[in-house]
């Protein structure tokens, strides 16, 4: 028989083998053959851990576990499955095998908690895909609208809509998957940290007390093709030349608000795209995200100032934002983190308070759950590349934090 | 029987509808079906004429009348029949149907020509497929290397030496395209203005003096993909961010050296391109031109000195240069420019001395032959775009202008 410790070795290689991408990182998008090879392993554990495992109607995994008390509020713990392109190996699958091996020491030690728990593994958490994430937990808390799932494309015009029905969901039954409030009690998510806190103070597990907000816009700018030998420089409505212009302005923003915000423009495509053409038209995405929602609000409200200006400078140039994602700042349940802190003393761990400077699924069921949410270290800080990291015995401290405090909540009255 | 203007619009429809995407705008690049499709056609129409027609080794069609005098240098008339992406029916074709004409012109009078006259078709002129243009042009002015064929690509990494090898041409025989100097005599190509002088001044056709100088770079920055959320902004090596302020610095430097200098970002792709990392891949293009050698050369020098900075403000970022393609400003041939001119004024034509702010073949065909360069109006400036438009009639006057001319030439002692 295996050791915990060489379980989660095994589930993390095998989850990272269901991969677009061989060799040039992590590329699991969801409703993809991927998608479906790692879903099916996630379902195959569970089961093996004594989980009756559902679907949800927007493709959620949730294996439960049956309470002595069917009236009592049921333990989730879980995390994501789906990847950004070329990423890692641990974001998400780490909170996954969280919830797999809190699934299985349950079932090894035959309890039977007061609480029905369940255990859940969500997709689309990236947006990487469809370009606004957290799919899974806003399907769960009633935050997905018809309109999103029909106006959301991939980079092949695909829509959210179509990818599910082709991956053989009914979308128009997503309504379906929101839970009522007071259904569920508690939510436990195991995550990466993705930043540097932990390794540089030596830090076993992070407790997290505040995730940021965030802000994500996509911006097209409209301009003129135009040769770009025989026009002169004032006679252009550049797209691209706007568009780096709002670029430099979004990371001036972020620097100008302070307090730990930051901004980003991490995906921009132009057309038509050739040397010798004034690209006509430019789209990119802008990242906003910050501890504090004023900051946020601050940035926000002064790119679209800055638009306004820049469209004013040039009238040649139509400049429209469509809001991808808004989520403001959200601090975690303190009873929680209370038995967080508990259950790290009494397993003998190093903890530290901290706040999450990425979005988590943890963030968004804060709407209907008590939520907690626990940091293991990411080598060198790095996340989102292929050379993300975490020590395995590093994740078995979380594991080990995640299970006793799930098992102390499922037990409490 | 169809007039020469009927003639004219049956060409240049012919030629449109060899077209990879119809209702987006011209695109017909070099080594595709649509080139194949467009060659056949000129072939046919060049043997209607009355030519001997063969293949060069690097795809440029050449239509040959022989002369009274086998030793006299040859007169030739041509432009290029590949497009940018997206573009219009004009750039390129406007010239290959006034040397078709031209040669019916001395068919159909049954003139023959004391010069061997040639009728070319050139490709590859835009480099909107391999990145660098001029292809047929300079194949015969012995201007291509053959590392040039074997590392140039196209977006789905096909090399230029791949891509002719699959259209049935040898690469390796690339160098017997060159003319050796002496053998042509004079070179006439007629092209489109591509910019607003012949339309808004109510000229017929222009004269080009001179060809401005280009530059075109290829700028690749390496930085650091890391989590958009969790990376502290001064942590960061963003490569958009530095790409950003390259393209700003571009656009200001041309500004600054005036002269009618222009400087373009026109292509730009980045890795790995999800709105929640930072990207650590950019890739770029830069294309500088001026009627002044010396304005191209400080724009260039600048944008050197500013990339140097911008590495040694950033550490982690690395930039690397790439010169895709350099051409000094050409002054064209002043005897052709005055056979141009008392063949306009014979044919009542109203024209105009002026500069041509893109690079045609005929800048470098004046490495190995006297070069005369026609423009005729573009509605509104415009070219590169869906937009691109000639009226057939202002076309004739051009035609009109290189039919006299090229007789002149090839009736010379």
């Amino acid at each position: 028989m295996k050791t915990q410790l060489e379980r989660i070795q095994r589930d993390i290689e095998a989850l990272s083998a269901f991969n677009a991408t061989p060799g040039q990182g992590l590329t699991r998008l969801s409703f993809t053959p991927e998608h479906a090879q790692a879903a099916q392993y996630i379902q195959q554990a569970m089961e093996a851990a004594g989980l009756k495992v559902r679907t949800d109607p927007i493709g959620t995994l949730i294996g439960r576990l049956e309470g002595t008390d069917p009236t009592a509020p049921v333990v989730m713990v879980g995390s994501h499955f789906d990847s950004v392109k070329h990423g890692g190996n641990f974001d998400g699958p780490a909170g996954i095998v969280t919830a797999l091996e809190t699934a299985r020491v349950i079932h090894d030690e035959g309890i039977t908690p007061r609480h029905p728990m369940e255990f859940v593994a969500m997709i689309e958490e990236e947006g990487a895909r469809f370009g606004s994430g957290l799919f899974g937990s806003r399907g769960m808390t009633g935050r997905l609208t018809q309109e999103e799932l029909a106006s959301n494309h991939d980079d092949q015009g695909i829509s959210t809509a179509q990818a599910m029905e082709a991956f053989g969901l009914d979308p128009a039954r997503y309504r379906d998957a929101v839970r009522p409030k007071g259904e569920i009690g508690s939510f436990l998510e195991l995550h990466i940290e993705q930043g540097p806190i932990l390794e540089s103070t030596g830090t076993q597990v992070g407790i997290v007390e505040t995730v940021v907000g965030i802000c994500n816009l996509e911006i097209t700018i409209e301009g003129r093709p135009d040769h770009a030998g025989t026009t002169p420089m004032d006679m252009r409505a550049d797209a691209l030349l706007a568009a780096a212009k709002l670029t430099l302005f979004v990371n001036q923003a972020a620097i100008q608000a302070g307090n730990g915000t930051v901004g980003t423009v991490g995906k921009l495509s132009l057309l038509p795209g050739s040397g010798n053409i004034v690209p006509g038209w430019v789209q990119f995405t802008v990242d906003v995200r910050s501890p504090r929602g004023d900051c946020v609000n601050q940035v926000r409200e002064a790119l679209f100032e800055e638009i306004r200006r820049l469209t004013q400078e040039n009238d040649q140039l139509t400049i429209k934002v469509r809001t991808l994602m808004e989520m403001d700042p959200v601090t975690l349940d303190p009873h929680v983190r209370q038995v967080l802190q508990e259950q790290g003393e009494a397993a003998g761990l190093t903890t530290r308070t901290m706040s999450s400077g990425a979005g988590h699924d943890a963030m968004v069921m804060a709407d209907i759950a008590h939520v907690g949410l626990v940091f293991v270290p990411s080598k060198g800080g790095r996340s989102h590349c292929p050379e993300e990291w975490t020590d395995y015995n590093q994740l078995q401290n979380g594991v080990e934090l995640v299970c006793r405090t799930a098992m102390a909540l499922a037990a409490e009255e």
